[in-house]
């Protein structure tokens, strides 16, 4: 029997779908079969004829959550949604595994196999192909510079007109990951005068390929995985301060410190806000929930202070550039099933492999991810070494199917 | 007594200013006395209190209609105010000479000196420093393709990614006028793949300068002072038929074909809308009461159609980039101002003169644009030849205040 793969239309302001048609036509291609709910691709631009022209089905939800072995989302799914999988199906997506700790637990108790892309193994050169987590901050980085260059009531560029000259707009991007470095290319490529701004001094290099200026901090902050690690309040006071000067000379600061699961830094303090002039813009890509990394910005949201600074929450940018960011999130599943599937289309995960081991949560009821059990304040068991015998292992292929 | 320049606070959405700081300063430094209407910057980040430091006076409406000898605004003000107006002022701005005739009548028949920068004589070296029309259509190109690229759901640039490779977007300009370069320029500058059409063969060279791919009508269309000329139906048809081939091959269309004081050419019909690509942007700049570009976009608003097209009617882009507009709006009165202005800034219009004698729609209680004569038909009078002898032109210098 065939493996289904199913994608599932997202809830709220989503507009993303974990399967492009491209994507549905290539698995179909490798022998798998495709189920799509209906309208999963609408607001990404993706139509149902679409879908059903690369050889995928277009089915209800109940129909797609019964049936599939695999099912691909991009956020986690609602709770009743959730409460229908069943043993055995595989559920890949930004499954919140570090931060919406009940639902993981819940994942488990239903003994789904549950792979959480907030905890791929991001330094393992073969996990980059499946890297969400980069291929969204790619779009996020972008459209922040696009963001920014539309809301400012200025030119990016210098211009010289029979007018007279207008001077180019400054830049600095907080955070030069891949968000930052694409913001900073982008701010580039529309002409703006661009600083990246890192405490990692390692970035230096990329961030001056692109032609801006690179500053940094006399904090050191590199942490595990190549994330900023969290600050101690003095050293954030102390970075802070260093900051204040350096957003004082722009007009725009786009901000790119999320740290996956953790209230993000405060790098613009409410005293830099205060301090901006009337028209700059705060791009803040890390404003959410949790918080963002700029003062007094809310998550989806535009605040104008009173001193005429904009501050924009844009914590889910990717979601508004929805086409891209489809095929790119896509893509990344796809090298997932390609990377558990064999040539018949039968899917096997090897909790002893690295990537592996690290980016399913939860197996067979059993919380699998090291970091999620330690949110958990679970004793760290190490499956792929002693707890899952090799024989254990090999047995968590997927159901295929009812 | 110093000559009193004022620019008051514009009325709607309107976020410009006519006169900046900056400006202001210069103004003040020549010898005028400089009045703000209080908040008028306000919009485009300019405060009261910058006004105020660069030696401007801030004041209520009432004192600036009243006491003003020249005010400048960037639309035409509200009829109350116009109705305040008093002989020998003189009024600058976009007055709408040629498209609002009942303004225009009242203007005369108040004998306020009405200088409409629609009828500024584009074509004469002397007059492009106070070209606002250009100015700001340079504002709204460069804008149309931001909006564009934030409304679009895909990247601009092509994307190389570890996860694979994302084509870049094709944008396609219609008008190669001051906005289309623009709007191609700073599409290239994102990335994108851009071509540019105009039924002038004559932006060719200046199209394929910017990277671009020139492309035209086999329909001729050059018309008087360097705009395109109103094409017969049959003429519209074929053009269209060709367009909806062109447009059929982009994801974006920018539209910048407007012909100040007409209904605007439709240049994407219905059909090519119909035919456009799901996740498709119409920008259109010329956008009006009027009509537009593109069918079925409406001014200021997001259409978007069953198909998924966005259709975005954007016939005042430069009031939202307020500052740089504002900066360069004011660098043209400033331009006009100067040319009028002797040492000791005392103005004198000259209606002989190859510029003042098409920039003014009204003067002494005379409709005297030949433009706005001909659109109320009145009779052609040549003031700068006959009707006008030289003394009495010499004679229509500004009223010295009160």
């Amino acid at each position: 029997m065939s493996t289904i793969i199913a994608a599932l239309k997202e809830s709220g302001d989503e507009n993303r779908v974990a399967i492009t048609p491209d994507v549905a036509a290539k698995l179909v291609h490798s022998k798998f079969e495709v189920m799509i709910e209906q309208g999963a691709g609408q607001n990404a631009y993706f139509s149902d004829q679409a879908y059903q022209d690369a050889g995928a089905k277009v089915v209800s939800r109940d129909d797609a959550v019964s049936q599939a072995n695999v099912i691909a989302t991009v956020d986690l799914p609602d709770s009743e949604t959730l409460g229908k999988l069943h043993e055995g199906q595989i559920l890949i997506g930004l499954l919140k595994a570090l931060t919406d700790l009940d639902s993981v637990q819940k994942l488990a108790k239903q003994k789904v196999t549950a792979l959480s892309f907030e905890l791929l193994p991001r330094t393992i050169s073969r996990a980059q192909s499946m890297d969400v987590l980069s291929s969204q901050a790619s779009i996020a980085g972008y459209k922040a510079a696009l963001v920014a260059a539309d809301k400012f009531a200025r030119y990016f560029p210098m211009m010289i007109t029979a007018a007279g000259t207008a001077k180019p707009a400054k830049v600095l991007v907080l955070g030069t990951g891949v968000a930052g470095l694409q913001a900073i290319g982008t701010a580039k490529r529309l002409g703006a005068i661009v600083s990246g701004y890192d405490v990692r001094p390692a970035s230096r290099g990329e961030v001056e390929s692109l032609g801006a200026e690179f500053l940094t901090s006399s904090v050191s902050a590199v942490g595990e995985g190549g994330y900023a690690r969290q600050l101690s309040a003095d050293e954030q006071k102390q970075q802070q301060d260093e900051l204040i000067g350096f957003i004082k000379q722009n007009d725009i600061v786009i901000t790119t410190a999320q740290v996956p699961g953790r209230k993000p830094p405060l790098l613009v303090p409410q005293a830099a806000v205060d301090n901006a002039k009337p028209g700059s813009v705060f791009v803040d890509l890390a404003a959410s929930d949790l918080g963002g990394n700029v003062a007094g910005s809310k998550p989806d949201q535009t605040v104008i202070t009173d001193s005429g600074v904009q501050l924009i929450g844009a914590g889910n940018l990717a979601s508004e550039m929805a086409t891209s960011a489809s095929e790119m999130f896509s893509k990344n599943v796809q090298a997932v099933i390609n990377d558990v599937a064999d040539k018949d289309a039968q899917i096997t995960i090897d909790l002893k492999d690295d990537v592996m081991s690290q980016l399913v949560a939860t197996d067979h009821g059993e919380i699998i991810s090291e970091r999620v059990r330690k949110a958990l304040n679970l004793p760290i068991s190490k499956p792929a070494e002693d707890d899952a015998a090799p024989a254990d292992s090999d047995d968590k292929s997927a159901e295929k199917g009812d």
